[in-house]
């Protein structure tokens, strides 16, 4: 029998995977929190308190095989649902390399692989002294639920140690540190391994991402073959330090001395690769499931030569209903709204992708979609 | 607040519309007759008799706007439908003038566009003398419920007559009589007009089909631009002739003498439109969906040189699961799986895309998937 894909979490990712689900006909099982997250109204799902055993037990006997759109879930949790018999991709093992972060880059450092200096942090002494080694500005992380920016503190001299460590809630909150990059540019590609053994390099993106939160995403990065194929080879490196299968998203500096260095990790459908629904032969939603699946990959080369996706971000708080889009379906552009009922300033609430020969017309087609959007999201409710 | 989109109908094109709403973030509900019907699947769903009035009750009240997937629904239950306050597009009398095929072609013979010469049959007697004006062969239709070829009949001579008549039901099922035309292609296209005025016409395409079956759709249709110019006016022409909005499909006959007749008609997303889920900027599904809710249109032309869709027809009687599609997930072709449960021979059950430059190799890459599939699909369950 054809196996029934769950998804853990309720979000845009689980929305678009569901989307991707149905001309595979595949059945999807969402496991949310509230019945009208966006995935939760557009598939079967289970609805409730995930610490609640009981719960997951009826997530595990709907589904056989499961994938993430948060790598913060726990693999406590996928451990207990893989003793249900559910096949996890990717499993415990790796979400358990991953959910930590600074042990993730400990493991990717000891492989090798070009990464930030980085250190542990016991104590605010340890801070002083990786500052009178490294030199400020420092990058102070949470190890854990970090992400878009959130989780993060830049400590401008050893005066701001205290407060950037009570920011981020340290000692409850474990941290560590990694040294400033200037860098040129942040570029991002996806690694899709399947569970037959194949495995898929998406192109290399740019991505800008002003306060941490990705705005735009140019497909391809428009840097010099030898940068794209050497920022492809330190994904691939690190896909095979971390080993496990399914989907890997790894993003990248590129230092103004030229260098590659490996800045994130999600082991799930990731917002740089949203441009891939149109504009690449099989998008990153597809292949998730394929690669779960153990099915053939698609062919995750870019149909026409660019590709640009641009975030939709919510200027205000106010409730949201589809019908807002309006402004934003212009000609030759795809509108993508998450369906999500209300925003807070900065959400990610949906995004428009374009496609075509030229990369900055491409751009500005999708700019100025969301720029009427947002425009109208500006306004009072 | 944002409308509810009701879908006449449980199939794929009902499956393919819940698709295509769920980027624009709009809810569906479906009025199925059984649960596992393609799009009752995937979606919310009014699952029941349709004769019940007790469940079209409860589907009004669940729905804002509503579209169909078939148009052989009975325009009275279109009407019960408006008379609880549903927006129907189209509505009950643009689908009481396309139901019945016959008053269909006289309606736009009427208005002077080119349909094959036809005959309206009370006896037998009328079919001999309509043969004797026009010649053998003829084409007897019934009136009402045909597609896919079923619902015809050809006559070779007038000893053929009876049989034909007994085939098609007559005289319990009304039947209409109309000359053959001798083509040499087949050519479709798709107008849509929405709520808001707006109007847009899709490309010109071919359609192969054997047997009265669409085996595969090439777009645009490989013909010369007068010819695409003259389908196009005759479909624009069609549309105006019948009035009413939201999305129609006209099927054309390409004669050998070069003249453009039309022969069918639906309101509803056709089988002659898949192509555009990959092949058009905006595809007939989502623009069906934004034409309803008087949302903005987008843009109907392709996005590359090609795109030629091939359906998967089920060789055998069998039980059907989706992992059977494997051996069709080749490189750079979209598999579409209806996820129907079971197949009787001929059965539409997918179809698959291929886009590109060249309408030659592409349609060689779709066709080359659909052989494998069905290869598969001929091999004992």
């Amino acid at each position: 029998m054809t196996k029934r894909l769950g998804i853990l979490g309720g979000g845009q990712l689980a929305r678009m995977l569901v989307q991707a689900a149905i001309p595979l006909g595949i059945e999807t099982v969402i496991l949310a929190n509230r019945n009208d997250e966006p995935a939760a109204l557009v598939s079967k799902a289970v609805v409730g308190n995930w610490n609640d055993r009981t719960l997951l037990d009826q997530f595990a006997q709907a589904v056989d095989v499961v994938v993430l759109e948060n790598e913060f879930i726990g693999s406590e949790k996928l451990a207990y649902l893989a003793s249900k018999g559910v096949q996890l991709v990717p499993d415990q093992a790796t979400l358990g390399l991953i959910e930590d972060k600074a042990q993730q880059k400990l493991t990717l450092a000891a492989a090798g692989l070009p990464v930030p200096a980085l250190g542990l942090i016991e104590s605010l002494s340890d801070l002083e002294a990786f500052g009178a080694k490294h030199g400020f500005p420092l990058m102070l992380k949470t190890r854990r639920n970090g992400y878009d920016g959130r989780g993060t503190a830049k400590i401008r001299s050893a005066d701001e140690i205290a407060s950037a460590c009570a920011a981020l809630g340290f000692p409850e909150n474990p941290v560590f540190v990694e040294a400033w990059v200037p860098f040129e540019a942040e570029l991002a590609t996806l690694i899709i391994r399947s569970v037959n053994g194949e495995q898929c390099v998406y192109p290399v993106i740019e991505t800008y991402q002003p306060s941490g939160v990705c705005r735009v995403v140019r497909a391809p990065a428009p840097f010099s073959a030898a940068i794209q194929q050497q920022a492809r080879e330190v994904a691939q490196a690190t896909a095979a330090a971390l080993g496990g299968l399914g989907i890997l998203a790894v993003e990248m500096f590129l230092t103004s001395k030229g260098q590659i260095l490996v800045n994130e990790l999600a082991p799930r459908p990731h917002n740089t690769g949203h441009y891939s629904i149109e504009g690449s032969y099989c998008s990153q939603f597809e292949n998730t499931i394929r690669a779960a699946l153990g099915w053939p990959l698609g062919d995750p080369q870019l149909r026409q030569q660019s590709a640009v996706m641009v975030n939709v971000l919510a200027p205000t708080s106010r409730a949201l209903e589809s019908s807002l889009i309006q402004t934003a379906l212009q000609p030759q552009v795809h509108v993508h709204w998450y369906d999500k009922r209300s925003a807070k300033p900065g959400r990610k609430i949906g995004h428009i992708t374009a496609v075509g020969a030229d990369l900055s017309e491409v751009e500005a087609r999708a700019q100025a979609a969301v720029d009427q959007l947002e425009q109208v999201l500006a306004e009072p409710a």
